[in-house]
């Protein structure tokens, strides 16, 4: 079986190098490829078809909470981009700018979107006039671009893909609500589809959006121990409106200022996926979203009647699970690592025997567990075995989670903790920028965020030991 | 009914200014707002659900035949641009240039794709070893920018979205079935989906896709005698492939170049759906693509029971058709004309008359006749309804193209049908590019296309008298 040795070779070990494992996966699993220009990446059709069923599960779930999809441009000039002083700062120093339109220099400098919320502002500004014009709830899905020094694939590129909602409102409470639906709508898209437990919170106001009131985010466990933001739902209160002049006769016939929200998903969420589920053989999908659910293997199908077994297999099932044939004259061994490496939930095994037996070998990708099914059961069973895959998948992951999660009650017991068990610090803070600052110099650990669910730990900062004021989540992360 | 008056007189007739009509249209019906940057669009929230019935109708048509969705990047280094002699010097006019990232000038300046031929080559030539590479079919939905001068929405815009098609093949016969397969993809989306008739036919040398060995297209009539591309397929032989290196090793181990195709439909298609089916009372959307194909509207919706039956209604008939209710406290004459305006298939009437007699009035968009259809064959009668819609769009558009086709055998005769009754013209050519530039010049009227079904009008050329090789479509166009 060296054919297959040197398939698996191709993989760097977890704990060897986690860095350069995570590179091997994205291009072993054929997930993506480097563009030509720095930092770009090139989706290829495994990895995008993934990342589509993760956009359309959480499309449906868009439109089904009442929003409308639309397109806003890519350029925004720069004139408008200067208008919110705090979100300028924030972004001018990744901007990609476009000078030139064929050969002549344009009046004023395009700035391509890092994100678009001037360009919602400037729009909502024109055509929000009364409290009949509200609310506004638009998302769209787009590329964005930030030119960023330090790349890796989906994690942080120059070019990315995501979906930014953008919505308007009568009031600070309506907004508050939108902001916390949204952020919903992504942890149920993280939990229940990719399998990743979130912990749900605010930013502190060092992390904040840029120009927000408030953000709040889902952050989850990588199993290096460092931690992903995967989505990110912002309160502008009335910032923007003021700045764009966005206002609305009330019913009293009085101009208010509207109330605003953005939230965002990216393909970042597919380093998420990577990173939770993955390990030393490849990727591993959750089944939910996963474009091949169920690969069927012929063992010796050279054989009579093996293929055309398979075959029948195949076109039974397709109605039910998404399933593919690998028919191709390669090895059953290679096969076999293919799927681990691609990180299919289910590999189907048939060959001459089980064909005799009328029955099917089931082998799990998560636990590489084996199951003789009889081909009469598997309508029933194939389906429920990729809803327990699914469910081991989100309960390893919070295992894991809960493992990488350490109470610290000062600066000492996060030093430990980063050198003996990284992962989540779970401690108290005093509220003081000072000892964010400190703590990120120090220990480049950043507060992820002040979780909804709050428990007292103690009644000092473990920082400072000045009076504590709420529990924070803290972590290096990507 | 003067609010109903003023909403009407809000649309220029067609036969007073068609521009002016197409852009109130597109204004009214509320697909689109202009961007700020010159030449931009806003799809708004109907106009995107418009976009993306069309665009999920022709994805699943590109999956079925067999095509992967990716991702490439949004920048061409301008060194890469320049590879191909023809394609580079096509599209450079027209480029966008990103010249710095955040504060510093680039090395090399990047263009923002105009069309993504050159980057596909690039990663095709480093991805293509083997016969067993092949085919390569893959496929992008993405924004491009074209810098032109004159701009229209849907029609001609620096940012468009469409999908591009890039695929690479083993020999010269593949990749032509490859491109005509696509140009039938489109042709039957295009009389399928959006009832709009199409001439299949191929672009002569003057005409076809810069780099292109020759281009396939689908043209269609407007209402107001003008052609409209609607989408292209292209063969590119071995251009590209001789241009970027791109070979793989044949079964008997020689080095050959593939043999390439690409092909793209653009959100200009909203263009031609809104100029062939629209009228004087606005947009009139088919109702295969149509986001509402019938909207409930409520007649004395303040008398008991009204609202009750019309909510009924519609969750009856919700798992059948697209439907919805305008329970607003506006008159029913004003949501009539809103109806009207924004194309939906079918308006549902219903009022205390009708809830006595078991009964709701539907009223046709297309021709606006009334109908009277018990509520127990709603189910029936609803979704046949919609299909001799469908049906009776497109004989109309098809009726109202064999009018504005005219045969003429001299240049005469070409210049009294344009005054006359403008349109396509159909004649006979010489084959000689000086007569099709001649032609052009004169009259502003280009060869559309060489139809794959010819018939011999004449035996010499309608422009020079020379021995006729080929019938034409020509047409002013858009
Ligand atoms: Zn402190
Ligand atoms: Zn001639």
């Amino acid at each position: 079986m060296s054919k297959n040795k040197q398939f698996v070779e191709k993989i760097t070990a977890m704990e060897d190098d986690f860095a350069q494992w995570y590179t091997d996966v994205v291009k072993q699993a054929e997930l993506v490829d480097y563009g030509l220009v720095r930092g770009t990446m090139i989706m290829k059709p495994y990895g995008f078809a993934i990342w589509e069923n993760v956009r359309d599960a959480l499309d449906r779930k868009i439109k089904e909470t009442g929003h409308s999809n639309v397109a806003f441009p890519l350029f925004i000039p720069e004139s408008l981009l200067e208008k919110e002083k705090d979100h300028v700062e924030g972004f001018a120093p990744e901007v990609a700018w476009v000078t030139h339109g064929g050969d002549e220099e344009l009046a004023e400098r395009l700035a391509i979107r890092p994100t678009s919320e001037v360009l919602f502002c400037d729009y909502y500004s024109k055509n929000i006039h009364s409290y009949r014009d509200l609310p506004k709830l638009y998302n769209q899905w787009a590329n964005v671009v930030r030119w960023e020094k330090t790349t890796r694939p989906f994690l942080r590129s120059s070019e990315f893909h995501w979906q930014e909602g953008h919505t308007a409102h009568a009031t600070d409470e309506e907004a508050a609500k939108e902001t916390d639906q949204m952020l919903n709508v992504y942890a149920d898209l993280a939990e229940n589809y990719l399998a990743i437990p979130v912990i749900k919170g605010r930013k502190t106001e060092m992390e904040k959006f840029a120009g927000a009131k408030y953000t709040i985010t889902i952050e989850c466990m990588m199993h290096d121990g460092k931690a992903l933001q995967a989505g990110t739902s912002h309160h502008f209160g009335s910032g923007f409106a003021e700045a764009f002049d966005i206002t609305y006769l009330d019913k009293d016939g009085k101009s208010q200022f509207v109330h605003q929200t953005s939230w965002g998903l990216s393909t970042r969420i597919m380093g998420a996926l990577i990173m939770v589920h993955g390990d030393n053989r490849g990727l591993v999908v959750p089944p939910r979203i996963a474009p091949t659910q169920a690969m069927i293997i012929p063992i010796a199908q050279h054989k009579e009647g093996v293929l055309d077994k398979a075959y029948d297999l195949r076109d039974k099932l397709a109605d039910i699970v998404r399933i593919d044939i690998d028919a191709s004259d390669k090895m059953p061994g290679w096969k076999f690592n293919e799927c681990e490496m691609k990180g299919y939930p289910v590999r189907i095994e048939i060959g001459p025997k089980d064909i005799e037996k009328n029955q099917v070998v089931l082998v799990r990708r998560d636990t590489n567990e084996k199951e003789f099914v009889s081909i009469d059961e598997l309508e029933v069973r194939l389906p429920a075995l990729l809803e327990e895959i699914q469910q081991n998948l989100f309960d390893k992951a919070l295992a894991h989670r809960n493992e990488k999660t350490t109470v610290v009650k000062s600066m000492d017991e996060l030093e430990k903790a980063l050198k003996e068990n990284p992962g989540f610090l779970k401690a108290m803070w005093c509220g003081d920028e000072a000892c964010e600052e400190k703590i990120k110099e120090e220990t480049q650990v950043t507060s992820r965020c002040i979780p909804f669910e709050q428990e007292k730990l103690a009644d000092t900062c473990f920082c400072c030991g000045k009076k504590a004021k709420e529990m924070v989540y803290w972590a290096r992360a990507y």
